[in-house]
């Protein structure tokens, strides 16, 4: 197994071989030390996506749906009423860990009709069932990123730059990833890219995750603060910008990282694609445009304290610390999805790819 | 003193007493530390600068101005010749620490020009035409600083939102500041903005420096991450951009901390007024366009390691820490110095401040 491989096969969220607990990779703890956590009660599930120990709109979808099966399988009742009751405190509680990515919410809402519609099933019939529709989840979003990496894929050609900002590969999803899943098969078939990451302040899961997983992959990758895109681009250096995404509106107005929203405006100025790359399940029709869509503030002490030595700023300073930001629909040049690319006008093809 | 004076009457360069040290605040341990470093030697200054304990264009023309004075007192010579080659050989140490602010070379050409001019006097007479000239750079700079405040002051209104970039305030230059000097003075006046400033990585001037500086002087200012501008404006709580430069082409192009054109880009995007205030020390007419201003590169630890507990990419990553980038003049709304208000054409309007 070359690097390559262990980079795009990596369990990163997985179900241990009980099924009763699930197994996730530290993302806070990378690129330093590689530490597997255990997971079994609600509240260590909650922590590790609140805390971001795992991230990235698929993986938390993933880890949700094993989660909230794990936690199923703890329940004590008798009746089906009884079960269902507890079933939806526990997906609630998980709901409610992080509010802007769609596929926490997506995934549990899987699992949820998995029971309400086996209501007449065994309880122990209905935990079968669940287990197989999250290991579904998880087989699913393999294949999903696989088709997303080969479009993604024909948007570029051998020797392209390309920018990305946060982290869409293998450990955001499942093997592969979304936004790098096209450089990690291109080298697989014997193509070079050039990639830029962006650090991605204030969490750094560019530096920490994405450069990460280039290096040990070999392909070519250099880390920038997120304020040097500009002039990365104004080097003639990118070729085209790859970003994953946590939901998308009807409209394709997308919302992803923070910080997104600003590469793409850079892109426009300099006449650089903007691409986003997702499986439909980041789609949220209920959305109908970006206003729509809830952007988790997060804690100031990310922004003045977090990683740092001692503390950067005055604790009296205010911090303003959104999470994502939403990008408009016409500053995106594609949405790339396992079904194939959308184009503008983006509430007519994105509407397509439900039909 | 209230705070306000405490913050913009600072004395972050000046000379010792005797008139044979160079006083600073180190800016490196702000803010957690207020610590006064003494430079004697050739090497301490060079340092000082190269390290950025002392930072910002205006600051560091006078602490260079400062700087070789100190060191042509150290000379030992017979013979103005001997006494020249001396104070060249210095001369040309110190402003090889930084190439991009053009203030270092233009404080420390205005001294060797009292040198040159004053061949036929004696050492004595020399040194103490140098120790004017050094007093006088700072006290100019003073004097600009106060008329960039009010040009600056004329653009905005009470309860603006004011974006800036790095830190352009009283510690990069000699009291009030360039970007920041508008928002002191107009505070003095009982006008209130709310100011927003990018942290600036990788080396964190924005949270470190000026939110210090604007929380100090009891101005109210929310610290974000550079890729937070992009919604910052998007929320519409930006009136306008104010930041410094380092060097200014004859056609209004401006260098200026990295990130600054891509804050101009997104302002365009938003249709936001971007302001870039400096003396006219700033602009180099030797530089027809911003292709002629290098652009410093520096140290790849200060994104991967430097601040942080433990380095927050793998070493083998390739970094690209570009000092400095060029806002195309046709990103600028105004520049500010101290003889008023250039608006485009900017070559004319620039070429008229020296007529």
């Amino acid at each position: 197994m070359n690097n390559l491989n262990e980079v795009t096969h990596i369990d990163n969220v997985k179900l241990s071989e009980d099924g009763k607990k699930v197994i996730i990779i530290d993302q806070t703890k990378l690129p330093n030390v590689t530490e597997y956590l255990t997971l079994g009660s609600d509240k260590d599930i909650y922590d590790a996506i609140f805390e971001l120990k795992v991230r990235g709109a698929p993986a938390i979808g993933i880890c949700a749906g094993y989660g909230i099966y794990v936690l199923a399988q703890t329940i004590k009742a008798e009746t089906f009423d009884e079960f269902y009751r507890e079933f939806v405190k526990y997906k609630d509680y998980l709901n409610s860990s992080r509010p802007t990515a769609v596929n926490l919410s997506w995934a549990l809402n899987r699992m949820e009709e998995v029971v309400t519609a086996n209501k007449n099933k065994t309880i122990g019939e209905i935990l079968k069932l669940l287990g197989d529709e999250c290991r579904a989840i998880h087989e699913e979003d393999i294949k999903m990123c696989g088709a997303i990496s080969e479009y993604g894929l024909s948007l570029i050609k051998d020797g392209d730059g390309i920018l990305t900002h946060c982290n869409a590969g293998p450990l955001a999803t499942s093997r592969y990833g979304t936004a790098l899943g096209p450089l990690f098969l291109g080298k697989e078939r014997g193509l070079n890219f050039r990639v830029f990451a962006d650090e991605t302040r204030p969490l750094l899961q560019g530096a920490r995750l994405t450069s990460y997983e280039l290096e040990k992959a070999g392909i070519d990758v250099t880390l920038i603060c997120d304020n040097m895109a500009s002039i990365v681009m104004k080097n003639g250096w990118i070729q085209a910008c790859f970003v994953g995404c946590d939901r998308i509106a009807a409209n394709g107005d997308a919302a992803n990282k923070i910080g997104t929203s600003g590469v793409a405006i850079l892109a426009k100025h300099y006449g650089i694609p903007f691409y986003v790359l997702g499986p439909t399940s980041t789609i949220d029709l209920n959305c109908k445009t970006g206003e729509d869509i809830e952007i988790e503030l997060r804690d100031p002490e990310e922004i003045r304290n977090k990683f740092y030595k001692e503390p950067m700023a005055l604790k009296e300073v205010k911090c303003y610390n959104p999470a994502f930001d939403v990008t408009d629909h016409n500053l995106i040049s594609g949405i790339v999805t396992e079904k194939g690319i959308c184009y503008a006008p983006f509430e007519k093809s994105i509407k397509a790819l439900f039909v």
